[in-house]
């Protein structure tokens, strides 16, 4: 079960379609078995890379329990779960955690203004889940346009035991670590577990604030193990060498919105998904696109040879 | 089915729960016969304040099923599909057809930026629901955050054959129906129905410029009717009277949000639900706000004696 | 000064401009002496309605410097100050109370986004004015896009002293004042000062909350000063007649942006304008908006007579 | 005089404030030159990340003629002159012409929403600049809130022939820059200049794609300036071996908002500015963000040497 001591990579897994926009399910062990071998140690299903807003319920259940059967006990698996429904919500996050989740992630939903909404509809959440279902609190603003200050983490990691990870993409996001972190220190709330994302963005840097990972969709997922087991290991120019290598790519698949095409492209390009479909609306890659990302690649290819 | 000759007054339901959240079914006939006892024309399922967004896929399509088999024939249902998945959109929307309903409502997605992309994303709507399903297309810049000048309205009339009707809800939005029907008198476009929304705000004058209609909640449908009726009938006077009557409820049910446990409330007196619950997220009613809501009442019933 | 126990109308002024839009400081005298006449207990300069943004530093300072001389002391004026340089805001307010001015108003500016970012920033907007200047808090949420919670208002009424008074404009917003009178009446915070705006909208319920008045523009301002005098007199229900008597035009007046075309038409059609110009890029009336107004005026103008 | 066929590196100046936060007139000459010192080909006063938005209008004018007057002939000079009111824009745009400025920069106000409101926003700004003002049209909806697409653009730039240049920082962008290129191959649409900014951010992409050059800050110009030189002489190669050495300091400088602070103490240390000092409210760099800048410049010079 996800804990407030989680560390490590958790790689966000994208969600397999074939070239009809379906629900690729034969792409699965490929897909898993990709992850798993480039050492992650945790996998997030249906994070806003997993286009968990255009699959139907049905979808979303089908495609959580395909992973978690092949991926079993190998790490732990984390389910996106938000939705503007709590019934929806609650439905497929109990669904989850009985097919072997480890715990779920929820964002708020677009239209929460002040500090008070968030706090009170993040109430309903954990109502509606009950106190046994472990939970990431995603503040994911360039989405959701909803914004969260240190200080209301800190309001609602004290009210809602039920959070034992924070992922944060604010972007800046660096001093929220060292005033969450600093809060803790002095004995002001309880510890919990922090990820950063944004494809790895600024990762360095927020391992160093006190990050105990990242959670986050990048198409080498071995740049994020590496760098955070070096930089684990106390080899932080080591980490910051292989960031710096890998940093181009990660700019270029950041691009927002568009990066999903990318990545996908790249995924199917090694192996791990069959079809780089994604689902409408979503971005196509036009042949400009194609070229260009062969360059990237190819640049990437020459500096880690 | 709906068409580009529908006129008159859509209410837009409410969606019946129990005291405990619970989708209540077995309100359903009450609720259809208050809607038809007071002589709408035509009855809309799943909008905004018909909470669709709180309901799991399967709870909208059981709602959807119970009021049109009630319903039958009497007037045509209008069911609200919009949904970031096209293809839970397009499940409910053929799902809806399939069970008797005269056509869908669509609204778009929150983040379309450009009028390129608002028309890029309805032909992805329009490829998935087929070209059988006659579509309302909803501009509701309050929630969506997504604007709709006259002239893409106009690209989407001409592109999309589909669009049957535009449910207008932008304000100040009377000088769009103005520039609609000006182009439709030049022959520049193909004549498509238009209805008003926003609880009946500025109805008179949305039926002036060339409204077809309104479609809308509103505790007291009736007014909706007669406002309707008069004016089509000629009296223009006589509708406004009756608008000018009931304006300061209007104005008071149109509290954005909050309005909505109002509007179920005034259901819930005057006999079409048994519980005015509405699903949380969402709002309550204090003390002092029921004192009020009494008030606003009262004052309404003793100017309509 | 103004105070916190500073009650009644705060009519908004509009800024006068001719027809090439060049400001009208002719048109001074009349404008004033029309409210003044009409019966207000203050006057603001400068808000959203006075066309502030569209203003030069020094057309915005000529234009105080000229109300505030012929207002003299009959009411005591309030400056709309709002500026992204707090440089420009110090500047015009320090100059608007060495005129004359009682008060100065302050909205945030768009982009703060958490309750901490807003308290930090009205922190610094009180550094820069120093402790002399008594402050009105603007809450617009439709224009601003920042919202203000109970408990931030809370927040900074007992960090700021300055702040003297709060306009407030979200809607809905009555369970706001609420809130804060049974804070005040908890003996939490200090009291403070509040008034509505919103062109009159839900003024009797605001005023049964506990609002002090009202700070607006409307075209008929003696509706205000009736409706506040009736009701701080114990006659509620004489005030609400009146409300409901101009809530046709208060409504259609309300339109957002465009209703400022509306209301500066209705100000030259009574006298107090040469012109009813706005500056672009603003709102213009057509000539079915000259009509309707002319139908919605008639109609005022019948149930008064 | 700038014009479609302008070409470069505009790097955006900071604007500099003594410890005080007063306009420090006295580091003009060393900005200035530290700018030209690096071989820029042009220079931009008052854009965003020179605190436009923090400065009256008196102090806007006073720093344009500073700079204007100490840099001469040697370089193009661009002026940002966006404003809500339209006379504060005219001013500063025919004050900054008559000082000796090559054209003005304009972003859309927060608040246009369809493409027909900002064509028409557009056209009441030339109208008051005249036609004798080239132009840059400014994306920057991260901070602005508006939306850009490339048909718009292209509309634009039909209609408003004192468009000469679009400064492009929408991301993604890359092919909004290629549908532009090839509507101009097809002879759609006139030929305007094309810079991206975001501190250089996928710059050789951007000019792979066919933009002109880059208009952006960055504390490090002579990046800018070598890659764009590399890039133009045909050694695209070694201009992308110069971008990715940077990388890690453009993605670090790009955190929005904060990264302003960052960039005026790297102007400090280089000796370009006296005072990092950035106006309230904005950023201030904490103990934690000193030893992190440190490290990451430690790590460039070490590249580099």
């Amino acid at each position: 079960m996800l804990s407030v001591d989680t560390r490590g990579v958790f790689v966000i897994s994208a969600t397999p379609f074939d070239d009809s926009g379906a629900l690729d399910l034969a792409s699965v062990p490929a897909l898993a078995d990709y992850y798993l071998g480039h050492g992650v140690h945790g996998i997030t299903l249906l994070g806003m890379m997993g286009e968990a807003n255009k699959l139907t319920q049905e979808e979303s259940l089908t495609f959580v329990r395909a992973m978690v059967a092949h991926i079993g006990a190998r790490v732990p698996v984390v389910v996106g779960v938000s939705h503007s429904s709590l019934h929806a919500l609650r439905d497929l996050a109990h669904a989850s955690m009985q097919a072997g989740a480890a715990g779920v992630m929820i964002a708020p939903p677009t239209g929460l203004r002040t500090d008070d909404q968030q706090f009170s509809w993040f109430g309903d959440v954990c109502a509606a889940l009950g106190p046994d279902v472990p939970c990431v609190y995603q503040d994911y603003p360039p989405t959701t346009g909803v914004f969260l200050s240190a200080s209301l983490y800190l309001r609602l990691a004290a009210a809602y035991p039920q959070i034992a990870m924070l992922k944060m993409e604010d972007n800046p996001g660096l001093d929220k670590i060292t005033r969450i972190r600093a809060a803790e220190a002095r004995d002001e709330v309880r510890r919990t577990s922090i990820v950063v994302g944004n494809g790895g963005l600024l990762l360095p840097q927020g391992l160093a604030r006190g990050a105990d990972g990242v959670m986050t969709g990048f198409g080498y997922p071995e740049m994020l193990v590496q760098v955070y087991e070096r930089h684990t290991a106390g080899d932080v120019d080591g980490a910051e060498a292989i960031y710096d290598t890998y940093l181009p790519l990660v700019i270029y698949e950041q691009q927002p919105g568009f990066g999903l095409a990318l990545r996908k492209e790249i995924l199917r390009r090694r192996g791990a998904l069959r079809s780089a479909r994604v689902r409408a609306p979503g971005p196509r890659m036009s042949a400009t696109d194609v070229v260009e990302l062969d360059r990237v690649l190819a640049r990437l290819h020459a500096r880690l040879s």
